[in-house]
Formats: C-alpha cells, structure tokens, sequence
C-alpha cells in the first residue's frame, strides 16, 4: 500500500472526499458520489475551471492545477490528504498524469492499482484475455505473413487516432517505418497487428464488487467516431477518396440479445478470475471488454478496459442492466460510490482501495 | 380453453407465479412482474441456469430442462400447475418448444394463442396486415417476373439468417432451388419474395389492453446486426468483396417525428381490429409492427411479431413513450404483469389469458 | 409586448394554460406542463384530433381548427385568451402557422418573438453563429468558384428535403436554374452554399434560464435519416444507383466526450450572449446548435433553432445531462414549464415572455 492507512482516516462516508480529475467520466463519477452521501473534489486544469464550476451542486472542492502532470506535486498531495480524499481513476488518468505519478502517489485510490501497469502494455492486455479463454482476434507479428484485412494498433494511441488497416505485409512495414521515422513508434515490438474482425462493434461494461462478491454487467455501448460514421452520408461519387478515420467523439447506447449475455457475462466473470491469480488480489470495480460481434455471433474481444470508460456517460440515471440488477438509478459513477459506501459500512475498505 | 379453470385459482396477484423461458425478453418479464407483485418462475436450460441465478431478486422458483422441448413432459406441466403458473410467451417461444406443443399445453397463458398459428405462416401474415389496410412490400410468387431488387425470406428464418437479396428471377430460382437440395426449405411456397423497400427500419412497439379497451405505443428501435452495421467502418477497398449478412445481434433506442406518430398509432389500431374479426377475440398484449420508412415519409411494414420483441428490452426503465402514458417506469415486462393485475382486480382475467 | 397585460391574469401557476400545436414535440410539452402543475391547451387540426385525444392524461382542452392558418382567427385568439393561454413555439409552428401570423399575435408567448424573424433567413442566421465566434463552414455565393464538396440549401426546405450536394459551381447553376423555373426558389440570394464538412452530426440542446442566469445543456441527438441511414443495407451492387436522401424521420440518442462539452457549452453561451446584444434582450429558453463534428475533434455548427427540436422528444424521462443539472426527471418540455413556474413564484414572468 502507497499510502499511509494513519493519514486515511474513515468512520463514516461523510468522511471521504471522492476526487478526481475533471473530464472523462467525471460529472457521472461526482454526481454519483454525491448521491450516496460523499463529499466530492474536483481536480482541475485551470482553463477547465470555468465549466466545472457550473456544476457546483456537484463538486464541493476544487484543485486547480496549470496541467494534470502536477497532481503528484507536493502541495497538491497535501492538500488531497487534508480533504481526506479517495482518488477515482478513470480512462483518461494515467494518459494524462503519466504511469509513474500514478504509481508512486501516496493517497488511497478506489481499485486495482497493479493492473494500470498491465494496462500500459498491449501485449500483456492481450495475453490477459488468452488466458481468461476469452475469444481474441488471431495477431502478427511484424514481419509475419498475414491473412486478410488486418489492424494496426500503435502503443498509446488514444481515441483510435494513428490505427491503420492494411492487407499485406510489406504495407504494413513500410508504415510503421514510416511512423518510426516520425518518432510515433519507439520500439517496434510495440505494434499490435491483429486481424481485422469483420462485424459490429460491442462494448462492455462491468462491475466487479469484491465487497458483494459478484460480476455486474452494467451496460454496453457503441462508439461514434469521426469521420467514419458519418461518410456513409456522403454521395457515393464523394465517398470514394475518403478514408475512415476513428477519432472517437461520442457514444451510443446498445442492448444485446438476451441468449447472447451469457457469452458477455461469462468473459467478464472468467476476467476477473484471471486478474485474480495474474494480477493478485484481482480487480476491482469498473471494467470493459471491447469486442466485434461477427455475423457467427461470435463476441471477439480485441481490447480490455481496467476502469471506467466513457461509454458509461450514456447511463447516468442508470442503464437497461443496471435496473435489473438494483431497481434505482446507479451509473457506473454511482456503483463505484456504492461500492466504497458498502466497504466503510462493512469495515471492508481495504478490499476497494490500493 | 386448453387448461382446466378450476386448476388455475387465483383469489389475488399473489396468488399466481408469472412464468416464461429463461431467454428472449425474459429478465425484464420478472423484473415487470416482481414490481407488480407476482411470484416469478424460470423455465430455464440447465447449461444456461448459472445466468439466471445471479438475478435470484427477480426469479422465485426454477425449472430446470435439459432442452426447451421438455416443457411439455407432464412432470414439467404439473410442476407449472402446482405453482399456479401463468405462462407468457415470448419471441423465442414457438421457435424453442414447437407450436404443436405451446397449442395443447394445457397451461393457462397470456395473450391470444391462436395468433402463434397465423404467425407461423408468412403468407397468412402478409395477409392480415393487408387486411387491416397497413401499408406492406409489393409480394411476388417464385418464378414471377419481379421488377428492382427484392428480399427472399425463407421460412422459420430467426434473426434474419438465409434472407437473401436478389434482382431477378433467375438468380432466385437458382438460389432457392439450392436451397431446396440442402433441404433448408421443404415447400417452395413457403419462400416470402418481397420489394426491396429502400430506406430507414424502424420498429414498433405496441400493448393492446383489453381491460382498458385502448392500445398503447410504448417504445421503438432499430436492430443492431452483423455484419452490415459494421461494414461502413471497412475502407472502400477492403469493403467491395463484403457481402451484407443481417443476423440481429442487439437493438438501438429511436424516436420518431411526433407527426408520423399517427400513421404507425392508426396500423397499431386496424392491427387489434383485423385480429378482432379474423382471429377472434382479437390479440391480446404486446404486438410489434415492423418497418421501412422511404425517403417520401411512408411506412411500410413488411412483417409483424404477435407477442413480446428483443427491442423492448431496451426500455426496462420506460421508453420516451411509455413515460407519456404511464408517468412511472413502464416496461412491456412490467406492461404485460400490470395488464394481469388489473385484470385479477377487476375479474376479467379471462379477457387477457387463454 | 404584442399582448394586452391587463388580458394575461397570473396569480399562481394553475391561472396559466400551457397552450401549443399538436405537433413536433407537443406531447413532451403537455407531459412537462401537467408535471409542473399547469392547465394545457391542444390546439389541434380536426383530422389529427383522435390521436391526441388518446393523451386524455396530458391535455385538458382541446381547440381545434380545419388547418392551421386559423391559429390567428378572432374566434382561436379569444379562446386562447379566455383559457388565459401562455403559448410554447416549437419546430413546427412559424412553418405552419406563418411568420406574419405568429408575429402579430395577440398572445403571451414563451421566448424571444423577434428571434424567429432572424430565423426566416438563412444568411442572417448563419451571421449570428459567426458573430459568436461559433466555427461554422465556409460559405458560398451562388456563381463562386467552390473547393471541394458542398450542399446547397434552399429556403425553407424542411427535415432536409431538398437540399442537393454539388462539386462543381456549374453544377449548382443548373439546379438551382431549374428549381427557380419550378417555383420553389423565389430569390437566387436565399440559397445557401456551405462546404460540405466530412464528418459527424451532432445536435445539442441547450435551455437558457433567464431566471436561474445561466444556460443549460440539456441533451444531444443524431438524425434518423431515410434514406441514408438505410443505404449501408443494401449490398453494394444494389446500392451503386441510389443517391442518399436527408428526410429526417426521427432521433437518436448521444453522449459526448465530457472533454468535448467544454467547446459545445462555450459555443452555446456564446449563442447567448450575442443574441443579448443583436436580437436583445436576447434568447430565451429551449435552442439547438447543430454541428458536422470533424476527425480532427472540431465542432462545426451549420444551423441552429431558437426554440425546441424534435430530438429533445428522446428524453422525455430525462437525458444524461439533465439529470446532472437536474436530478430529478426533466425533459425539455417540462424545462419550459419549470422556467415558467419559477419565473411565476418570483414575479418574473415578464422576463420569459413575450
């Protein structure tokens, strides 16, 4: 544990602060906490502020920073200890305040903090799901003959920006040549060449509660990206020269065939297994499988999530799951607020926090 | 009536356990049915009950089968009886268990069974709508001359599997003949070619209540299916070789304009009353019009389902609709138990079981 | 104030009847007005008269026209006013009722009256979001040498019925040339030429409160589009020929990267601020900015609407925003009538109507 339990000081939820920083998911993840009773701190860039101020019925705290890097500054560190705060990692944490920050920083976060090194590595991610024996697209490695369509995945390339499809090796190596030309790509072990599932893409989100001891199937969505799902609008004669692109700038909701959940629900319960024995004590919370559904019905999962992503914003006042599961409005913000509520009332907090 | 009356005692909602098979729609069956107070029971696949069993808040009681086929051993039926079952049948339900035995089970069960007869014949189907003046694809019979592109469905065809599109006869007559060799097909008269209609699906959910005597529209959506949503992320290059297969992996939430409302409310209206006078009493419960809208705003409904649709279970909280009417979560699970209630409390329960 | 005071008496919420067109986004209206305890008015054509009067629950009294042009009838003005009507504009309601009509009338009126004359011209609307500092798309005069693709717009062309796409101003000539001999252009200035932007859609709804001083933004949705939305279906053989039609037949729902709402809440405090200046004393209420959101992250606004669109009809229970803000159900619908509430409980109601 990177944090002094002495300085962590909890007798009831009013005493925990839920911070995090401002963008992602969280407006779901303080509107959430303050529903189950927290006090919230919002950690902010300060050209931010503006905006989150307007939610002031949502954040009881700011700390405003120049640029997220400075979280792990020592006046920042401080004044997160004073408000006695719980820090909520979510998808964008670890992009922008960097893996050593991260690992290093002495204040008590909600999950597991060991796999954010996993997560880091997409060999390793990949490796994870194999060994959860849940269905992955066949990979390459560069230089591999290949068959068929492929997609070429750069290391921390967020968004889907930098991907590339390709059809043929030599495409692929002149390519990622050039990307390394460019300082884009430092290693080319790097690269992550997967076939290229034909299908409809289907994401995930889970919910592993460690304090109830049961997987939660919370939600699924679909990403809208720029350009590509926009060109099908244009006249075939303009459409021809243009590219997809996979800038992902929105989410959409989705719900899946019923007999088709027990597939889902199942690689989510055999991932949290896996994170178990290779990733001890195992994961805890928000998680995402990230998958293409193939005509066969198959659900290839070509990604993984450790936290809350995104997509969850689509559920705010709770999603088609989530009601089955506990009839009043939970979001994924709101669930992990649940969870750490659970875990005081229970004298359970070691079982969410790292 | 198949089942006995003096079997099926039923004094208050209490008294009866709202029943149906583990898949399809099933989990917002009991979440509905479990808000309005019923007892619930799981006809479930043994392999699938490990699912169902992490919603223990929503099932009661379980019966396990090795397949769907066993639900009418007699052990099974007098299980259901012994339970005081009402048994609702939904769009897997013929399919898994076979109309032969869902005609002569002698188990009371919601909604209008002789409608499961006309609905296993698409020609029958075609018809009603025609008759009850909805707007429906131009139909031709095999080795018709046909003009533009068509669809040829194939009967008892799930999910949209084996449709094929066509734009002569030649090419459909050899499809089907291939088809008949495999044996996919027994009568070629069973085969459904329809117009092409060009433009947007949209499907529509409808509740007919006879104890209020009115029928409701209480949600919509689009189906979400491999691999043709999909194929617009495909570059024009990769794409050309792609053929479009439709097997429906999940639904979308939709609104439509509020002035086309009227349009698809008056097909839901002639629908209850062609059923009233060509299969009578006329249908009972959930119904769903299915459609393409054209560019010129007309919808044209080319194939209905007489119970329960997959996309409902979009709308466990309620949909936009269902809100209008209802002011409180309105599922079609919840729809189907509150139409039962009603009827128990006002002695019409006859009106809605058959 | 084209309204008589002395005429509008308002003690209390209960003296106001919530008066608007059967029409566009009514029912939300009607639903929004009864939950914040108003009377409501349907005024409605005779042969649309069935439907809505299926949402007993939701309207109270009906006043109903052959057409509706007669909206500016004295014997319609003195019911409104004998009903002490306070009437919501929606979409549909400059569009049917006409611009001269709607401006002259004798009754209270939710929002910004002159805005709507700003709304009857293309350019000037297109001035405003540039005067904003709202990104909008590089425009053309008709004769100009273009770049690229565009799409030409016509007056009053709804639900984007008419609109062409070109890439070449002879091009443009010629169709404009013919639809000007067919009638349906009047004036050559009152096309619109934008650069296409390749992209996609986005439509935010925003609410500005008067009374609260502050803007909301209370939702988003994509366009449902026939026939576009359905080419992706055909095989590509099928669908060489067919050029895609913008007939918008419904919403769908959407979520936005939380990053990206910081441009889209600046974009639509800056839509406020100006209308404060040039429309004064600026917008009230329900307006929708409507973007083309590029592969570079950029939001560009072709269009806007100064009073509620149809999209808003998705969250009649409340969208992901909303309940932020909210935390309670509240549609736009219910959002006016809550404006109206507050507005009526602090002696501000002039601030809201005009």
């Amino acid at each position: 544990m990177r944090f002094d339990n002495k300085e962590f000081k909890v007798d009831s939820v009013s005493d925990i602060s839920i911070a995090t920083l401002c963008t992602h998911t969280s407006l779901q993840i303080f509107h959430g906490a303050k529903n189950e009773g927290f006090k919230t701190v919002g950690i902010v860039e300060s050209k931010r502020k503006w905006f989150y101020e307007s939610f002031s019925n949502l954040i009881d705290e700011f700390i405003v920073l120049n640029n997220w890097r400075e979280l792990c500054r020592y006046e920042v560190i401080s004044k997160l200890r004073e408000l006695n705060s719980l820090l909520i990692p979510h998808g964008s944490f670890v992009e922008y305040v960097g893996l050593d920050c991260v690992m290093g920083l002495p204040i008590p976060m909600f999950g597991l903090r060991e796999l954010l090194v996993v997560e880091s590595n997409q060999h390793r991610k990949m490796d994870l799901l194999s060994k959860a024996g849940i269905t992955i697209p066949k990979s390459y490695k560069i230089g591999e003959r290949i068959e068929g369509t492929v997609i070429v995945k750069l290391p921390g390339a967020k968004g889907g920006k930098g991907y590339f499809i390709a059809n043929n090796t030599s495409q692929i190596l002149s390519n990622v040549n050039e990307l390394m030309r460019k300082g884009y790509i430092k290693d080319v072990d790097d690269v992550l060449i997967q076939e290229y599932v034909v299908g409809v893409p289907a994401y995930f989100h889970f919910f592993h509660s460690p304090v109830l001891n049961r997987t939660e199937l919370l939600g699924m969505d679909i990403r809208y990206e720029s350009n590509v799902d926009g060109l099908r609008r244009l006249p075939p004669s303009a459409s021809i020269d243009v590219n997809p692109t996979f800038n992902v700038v929105g989410n959409l909701p989705l719900v899946l065939r019923e007999s088709m959940l027990l597939t889902v629900m199942k690689y989510g319960i055999n991932f949290v297994n896996i994170t178990k024995s290779e990733v001890p004590p195992g994961i805890v919370g928000p998680f995402c499988l990230e998958s293409i559904i193939n005509d066969a019905g198959d659900v290839v999962v070509f990604e993984f999530s450790g936290r809350i992503v995104a997509g969850t914003n689509i559920y705010i006042h709770g999603s088609p799951y989530s009601w089955l599961y506990w009839n009043e409005p939970m979001s994924m913000g709101r669930r992990i607020a649940r969870e750490i509520k659970m875990a005081v009332d229970l004298g359970k907090l070691n079982y969410v926090i790292t």
